[in-house]
């Protein structure tokens, strides 16, 4: 059966990526593959066994076209309202805390912070209802 | 610390996507949360605590557009030659199986596979050297 593992974005900067998810998530090379043309870098935590991939195309300079089709990366946080102020006050662009009801129930309570290529992560309270693990 | 758990694609054909990724990679619906506008959701299976999270827009019939920053999923499976042959078979769109090296050491041995909405998924041997876990 298959396991997911990483998922790849393709971002511009490499220090500042890893820079941005080191502050913003905890995430951390462990990985890291430079190539003629392109550089692999890994980033992971104790959290879990998936990784987020970033792929760095030398020379590359112009903004990738983000698209409508690709969402975003979830994390779940122990105090989701802490880390929220936790990074607004660290200059990251955060949307406010909302909640999401489904049939009058609470499923999750979130926002979301945008990464320095655009790309949206969802961070969510973990432990609420529905599948927010 | 945050833990990564979700990676969100929009897609446009629920039934469609579902069967796709129960198909290939073994996915089976472990939640769905249907809204006015969108329904959402959210595909597992026992090797690893992350999900995929699928959204679908109620109405929606152009194509999303893709862009070229976001890459891939990936996941690991025991036998990639394997589970090569037996999608190929099966009529779903992959790539030939190719080896990655670095520094002439391989680190990769992989596919890529197409989902019914254009988006790429990575399949790795499992235990290959690199970051293929």
């Amino acid at each position: 059966m298959a396991r997911m593992i990483h998922s790849m974005l393709r971002v511009l900067d490499e220090q500042k990526s890893v820079a941005f998810y080191a502050n913003t998530l905890g995430l951390a090379p462990v990985g890291r593959f430079e190539f003629d043309s392109f550089t692999l870098v890994y980033l992971a935590n104790d959290e879990q066994s998936f990784e987020l991939e970033l792929t760095i195309n030398h020379g590359r300079t112009e903004p990738y076209a983000l698209g409508d089709g690709y969402g975003h990366l979830a994390v779940s946080v122990a105090d989701v309202v802490a880390e929220h102020a936790r990074m607004h006050a660290a200059g990251h662009p955060v949307t406010p805390v909302k909640t999401l009801q489904h049939e009058g129930t609470v499923i999750g309570q979130f926002f979301f912070l945008t990464d320095p290529d655009g790309y949206k992560i969802e961070v969510l309270q973990r432990g609420a209802p529905g599948r927010f693990i």
